[in-house]
């Protein structure tokens, strides 16, 4: 059995690694960190886990961590950095959900988060945890940096474009809307339900972090610089990010070849479902699983591909996504305790 | 492998049986009979099944389900009982998810149905698929009436009273609000999102046919007739029951003892999670998963218990109550494919 | 013109009171008062109020009231009572939305508050706001308790039947349901939208404050002390209450004979909408007005009524009431700025 | 009195017409035009409006609207075209709120929607009826196209940019999110509560009439042909349109500088409410009101605008704007019965 410690298990992103990973037949969980909730069982703090897992909630103790064989790290931006440096001294695999470790380039860190980073040397050995693109590295790395969820959502629907040297690299938009667990567990009144239900808003328009983890990947794919605009909107439901993506093209094309080009490129990736020409993505398609669902349309008066994408930001945008990184690092079935269909209702 | 058909399997409940069945590691789904949509398959009706289940829906074959082990009948009203008697010739075991093998007394049935029973024999025979209750006659049963959602809700929360005997059996109230689900996915006005979201009602106020079905237990468990009041309503929510349960008390008694007496009666059942003095049942914490919650409150000016149960309608109130039947009826483990924690998100 | 002040203007009751006022002809709205927000426009706080109304909110100040005409006091509870004795001495009419002035009798207040009241006096002076039942004191009152809303609610759903003799008085129950404004806009974690939506809960088993208000109303009516249980609950929704209400009757009738007898009862009130026989209230009929819907059922059974009763909590059962009784304070016609329809949508 | 015929009263749009007409002080609505509810009263199809408006349902009398000053045609799609010559003969103002006398080009109209129009001679004379751009052809008009709801949020969201050359005319994207009444009361299995709430999706990518619309008055005002991306999604709230609208530069430029440019291009438009720098459009901000907010933003990197504007769909978006249209064809204060600063709650 794998041990596991989840850090940061009492926030929106750590419930759900605890959920998936109570059903992981190779895991065991063996610590739930949780400053704000020590001493309380996460079946208290979390009570559909009555009679399912009734551990307690710890303060971070390195040397008990030490034990395990991995930690999630689902921590506050910040908090990750100065633990994770520790915690692979001590042996262990780390997969990291905040942005601290998602950077080839501690430039672009720097420049989007506004602060020095406190170990650019491990940002260098770090890998970005997007199984569909870097899987070979994953499997032989020590520290994840477990990619955004509005970022993986765009990459994916991304870079078969860009692979298949059919787009146009400038003009790219991502249109992203995301459900409100994105926006996490803590209080703010904008996140009330009177203030959100009923409710949708842009936000963060052409400076959301996201936009330079997505640069970073596509330019990687396309091999030159890319520039995107990307607009996040939150929207009044829990589960769900959908990315409507704009991207011309440099010659004509039909949704039949543009999907054609999708499945072929995916066509080893369990976790992703390219839909059939006239079928979209539909966020309820994906909650609550580790898929993501892409559409291609092509709009042929403009020579312009369309792409919609979808994933549950909680699930594939970062838990699930975490326990599909777990799975390679430890030579395991990738798709291990990450098959189930989701919820639809 | 036991091998499974689920009759009627895209209604609501019938594509929760099989989300819980396709993680039953003992079941083989071997038919999913659809007459509105043969020839599709279940992963285009319920895209969320893409990669999962891609098998297609059938029309009714009697042979064909007759090779299977057990039929679980999720059809609308009526359906059930006209090829149910078919099915148990052909040997199979059938957990029935309508209302028509819920009953020991046929008058009773053709009172709140409004009409004949058509195999009354098979109703002396069928075993009401209360497991909290009957779970020694559902080991041995051929046919199983699955109760109804509002029905295991309600009398869960109410027989400890009556079998303490500290009940006073007249003036029984259930107050019982129910997620939209329950009213299946037939087209409705009421029910499209405009006219439901932002919105709730009580309906089929002292009429709803659960009432019966409520009485005739309570009545089992006392010992003499009970006749309640049964108020469903619809609140705007998917999943979801809570009720509401007023009991007069014949003595005086105090929070403490009467959760005391709730943990007592319960204490082998692994689903009935009993709250804390205090402590309320939410629907979120059963939402997606076969648990029924019990919080037991005390008024003591009016030496009358107030207890609040939950659980979600089409989980235990439904497809996953019928999963726990069949795996009594099959001498397995009764939690099998049911220990997951629900969704909370 | 009547000059009006709002304390407590950015609360959602406080600002439901200003979009009703916005349209009254007779009204000139000259105080927005606001600790949180001094200085700030309430179109900054409520941005739907650009181009509409942009006034400064302001810190009280006791000379600058002065000036007016009428305070409303939607104030959190306690501060209500320090403020409300110098505007009464300055002249104004006070029309307050806390608990502090609804009680006939201190001594009820201080239990179930669990404080002293610092006013007793006035508490003698002040008069119970429901306008269909004190409708001829209200008009000539200095100071009205606004009545809370599941009290307005529960009692108009009850008092035709104890008016009418036909109500026994043992085992009333109450069973109400609210949206999410009932908790106003203070910060809590389980008003969180994704805490909230897709859950709900009952709270305050037993010791919910607006239990003696109802008791209050209900007894004086009966003409004897009645004693009830009240049950509130939290339902996904914005706006709403929904109140069944359970009345063992002390002879037989009919749903016909009940609702007759509201109609009679309520036949000269506008904001009392009595249904058909088998019509049933929902809140979307009441959303946003004014109106109280009521339908009346009866179980031959059990010789028992059924009246479910509906009301816009922040409207009916706190601003418009409030506006209503303002009407009916200054000799306007009692539905000036309240014969809106609601919005359904 | 303006005499008022509102045809199609029951669908969301004319119900929303109904609801608006009943506070305006000039008018008297005389017929309520509805087939699928001939003979029932408004107020039992939509019960808030009991005790407001209960005058009855009719089907089509020619004769009997011909006696009324104006026509509001909420009419199914085709259905609209039949009537409305008749209507103008007997000497009506018509305000169509279908898409059929919307274009310039009739060649434009068959072409997105795939069929003959059978009067093309009042296409020539009918003016499109965005008040914002053709205020002064409207007060002269016999028939107004009342614009769609995405059209107007995207135009005026849009224009400002154009009507000053700083826009590049190619690679205008527009991506809209819009809430289920754009879909209307028709029954669909996917506008139902259980399908729709907790889902988004995209839909028509490429293909919307809506595109054509925006299309024809953004080249207009650029005075050269403009082809647009736009992408609709739906979004499980009821009212609210959001569209984030991406258009390059042809110069640099920055967010003040556009705002300023919005703010000077609106400054007369009352229903126009141009956001400070910083600031975004929520549909909270405009739900139940005819407002539209616009917030620009400016990507210097890109050299891009980020225009987001909101509305509500059946407001602004239908019946206020034919309010708005009806105001301005008889003479009237364009604000008349539509200052109210809408629901926020």
């Amino acid at each position: 059995m794998i041990k596991a410690a989840v850090l940061g298990a009492t926030g929106y992103a750590g419930i759900e690694l605890v959920r998936l990973l109570t059903s992981h037949p190779e895991v065991s969980i063996e610590i739930l960190g949780s400053h704000s909730f020590v001493g309380q069982k996460i079946s208290d703090v979390y009570k559909n886990f009555n009679h399912v897992l009734e551990k307690e909630c710890e303060e971070l103790d390195l040397d008990k961590v030490g034990a395990c064989d991995v930690a999630f790290t689902a921590l506050p931006h910040g908090a990750s950095k100065s633990v994770i440096p520790s915690l692979l001294e001590k042996g262990l695999k780390v997969i990291d959900l905040s942005g601290d470790y998602r950077y080839d380039d501690v430039a672009v860190y720097e420049k989007w988060y506004g602060e020095k980073h406190s170990s650019p040397e491990l940002l260098k050995e770090s890998v970005y945890g997007l199984p569909e693109l870097h899987r070979d590295k994953i499997k032989n790395a020590r520290l994840i940096g477990n990619p955004g969820c509005y970022t993986t959502c765009s990459i994916l629907g991304t870079v078969p474009l860009l692979a298949n040297k059919i787009a146009e690299t400038k003009n790219i938009i991502v249109d992203a809307k995301s459900g409100v667990t994105g926006a996490g567990r803590g209080l703010k009144l904008q996140n009330s339900f009177c203030e959100c239900t009923e409710n949708m808003k842009a936000y963060k328009v052409a400076t959301h972090r996201h936009t330079s983890e997505i640069e970073q990947e596509l330019s990687n794919v396309a091999g030159e610089e890319i520039m995107i605009s990307f607009t996040p909107h939150l929207i009044p439901q829990k589960r769900g990010i959908l990315s409507t993506i704009y991207v011309n093209l440099n010659r004509k094309s039909s949704a039949e070849e543009l999907t054609e080009m999708y499945k072929e490129f995916y066509k080893d990736e369990f976790f992703v479902r390219v839909k059939e020409v006239g079928d979209l993505p539909e966020t309820k398609h994906v909650a609550g699983s580790n898929f993501v669902d892409i559409g291609v349309c092509y709009d042929e008066r403009l020579q312009r591909a369309v792409v919609v994408s979808s994933l549950d930001n909680i699930v594939k945008g970062a838990a699930g996504q975490a326990v599909q990184n777990m799975n390679l690092l430890f030579g395991l079935d990738e798709k291990t305790a990450l098959t189930n269909p989701g919820f639809y209702l």
